[in-house]
């Protein structure tokens, strides 16, 4: 293997795939990357058994072949080089990197003990733009619960239908849809959950692009693909297994009706919410009391050891009144992952879930349940 | 006590002093900090009893007294209010704070139980500017080494001799001092040593600020003293203890002579040691050969699992040829410190130490102790 590339497109490459890599030392090979080059492509991957990552990229090159080398060596070193041409090349196994007075020779390991990243067999395939599905994945994605009990809920639901795509996430505590606009029609329905970990490494690696992604459905296993550069090729694929299970009927908790409702100012809600939240105790219960004819929740919080608090804010209301406690962080992931500068919450009574919208837009809800005294 | 205050100017308070409060469980009360409020003023401190932190204003009083509150609470519960007028009440040993529509109530400990916060006895004042002097303690703030065997050396020294402060730092591995100009004239030479964690305190509060910061030198105790603002009387004293004890003679490690001297692009060589620094052992050591005739130095390093590194750097060079290894780390470091865009490197031989100082000025320099083979 021998070709020459820029520090700055090798960097792109290497920074891209990094969170493919393994942190587990059980496999040392899952540290390494692969580099492989036919035809004037460089490919270079990484994969930790559950995820992997692929880059690759048009490069001038003299002989093809391929290599593994551990990437934080090869990363930590190569974002410290100029901006300049590099020579990667590979000899008795090992790869010489030259890029100007730099002369390094990396110990490798031969491409053969790399693991053999599968490919997706094509049952489905959907166009979206990268921006929109990364916002929105944004907007659901710490919810899931890791528990192992449950773990058809420990991943993102991917629910296509038509035109339409709805994420949904849920701790059984509470849970968010989000609807997005897809590009394509799609020929029925279909669905399938993606583990909470891939979920981040789509935002994290095609939140800055504005470019469509493909996501391929296969058995088991789905892809997200996304052309870069139509002058140099480049081109990610991320891939990664599925969660087996159904996801529950989440439909069915979400309440139909509400005795309240109220339309607050979401920042100065989050602020006394988040002020609330130093004067809790163990359990992070933040008091609401709806009083629809003063137009007004009051807000309260009080702790033995240090102190109470109150707080009260003014809105639109509608309906009885009613006194409920909510765990502030889950309020507080609501109002933050609910985009507008207004919100609606609806509540009925202390025991129901609460559902917190935003104002003027009808595609994202988060149902949140109240604690029980 | 009963005070209003703008919410922003107890922000300022509290995050100045914040600093000064204990870590530690052992001693509730330190987690706490002092309101006190006397005659128009007033007065917040918080102490570890190794430092002590106060913070002063004028403010609205309508009664004056004292208490203490557990700081980590009322800072976040403070900064989270909006900038408006804040009331301060005590009534039974509890403090009330309003702000609008927030109420609270904080549990509060009697001020009685807080320590006394010693009064530094002045036997010398010196003026420095609090930028000039930030910004000198941080080129030489990370190498005291905190080994209890040698305590004099856990600390920054201070070394005053007429218009003139040195600033001394070693860990026996390096040395750096540093000159920084004083405002006014000292009577005699004097020094001080003064706890690493001190130092940084300094750097911490003042960075910000290019005001004049009075420092008084008393029994076992540092004072650095600042008024912030003439309008509401504002001002902010650290107070700290001294480490006993003398400094090494230090003068007597840094070399007279050399044999090799080169004038090298700093950036350049800083960038070149950190990408050798990717394949150094476990030792850190790097492998430097002066070639005064080529005029350049070649930087190595090499590690039996990961493989090996050459790179070289130019300059303007005059001596010997000569072949030294350091530990990479102590070299950026002082590369780092060293403020100019080139740098002097002198060394003699593989068994005695290096200097780097600055081109151009003559207020820093660095010695390094070689790792002999």
């Amino acid at each position: 293997m021998n070709i020459v590339l820029l520090q700055n497109k090798l960097k792109e490459g290497l920074g891209i795939i990094g969170r493919g890599t393994s942190k587990s030392t059980s496999l040392p090979i899952l540290k390494n990357i692969l580099f492989n080059v036919k035809d004037d492509f460089l490919n270079i991957s990484a994969t930790d058994l559950e995820i992997a990552i692929k880059w690759w990229t048009l490069v001038k090159s003299g002989k093809d072949g391929s290599i593994t080398v551990p990437y934080n060596s090869l990363s930590s070193f190569v974002n410290l080089l100029p901006d300049k041409k590099i020579n990667l090349n590979v000899e008795n196994n090992n790869l010489f990197i030259d890029c100007e007075d730099y002369k390094t020779q990396i110990n490798s390991i031969s491409a053969d003990e790399f693991p053999i990243i599968p490919i997706v067999k094509e049952k489905e395939k959907v166009k979206i733009n990268s921006n929109m599905l990364c916002d929105s994945l944004l907007q659901i994605i710490d919810i899931p619960s890791l528990s192992k009990v449950k773990p058809e809920i420990s991943g993102v639901l991917f629910f296509f239908n038509k035109g339409e795509l709805k994420l949904v996430a849920t701790d059984s505590y509470r849970l968010a849809e989000k609807k997005v606009f897809i590009k394509n029609q799609t020929t029925g329905s279909f669905s399938f959950i993606i583990p909470q970990r891939t979920a981040r490494e789509v935002v994290n690696i095609f939140k800055d692009f504005s470019k469509d992604i493909d996501i391929v459905f296969g058995d088991n296993q789905i892809l997200f693909k996304v052309k870069m550069d139509d002058f140099d090729q480049s081109q990610i694929e991320l891939t990664s297994k599925i969660i087996e299970g159904n996801y529950p009927n989440y439909e069915a908790i979400i309440p139909k009706e509400y005795k309240t409702q109220i339309v607050l100012d979401r920042e100065e809600f989050l602020n006394k919410v988040k002020a609330a939240s130093v004067f809790t105790s163990k359990v992070n219960e933040v008091n609401l009391e709806f009083s629809p004819e003063q137009g007004e929740v009051v807000i309260k919080s009080s702790n033995n050891d240090l102190g109470n608090y109150t707080a009260k804010t003014s809105g639109r209301a509608e309906g009885e009144e009613v006194k409920i406690s909510f765990n502030y962080r889950f309020l507080l992931d609501g109002l933050l992952s609910t985009k507008s500068s207004e919100i609606i919450f609806e509540v009925s009574d202390e025991s129901s879930p609460g559902v917190i919208k935003p104002v003027g837009r009808s595609d994202f809800l988060y149902v949140v349940m109240p604690i029980k005294n």
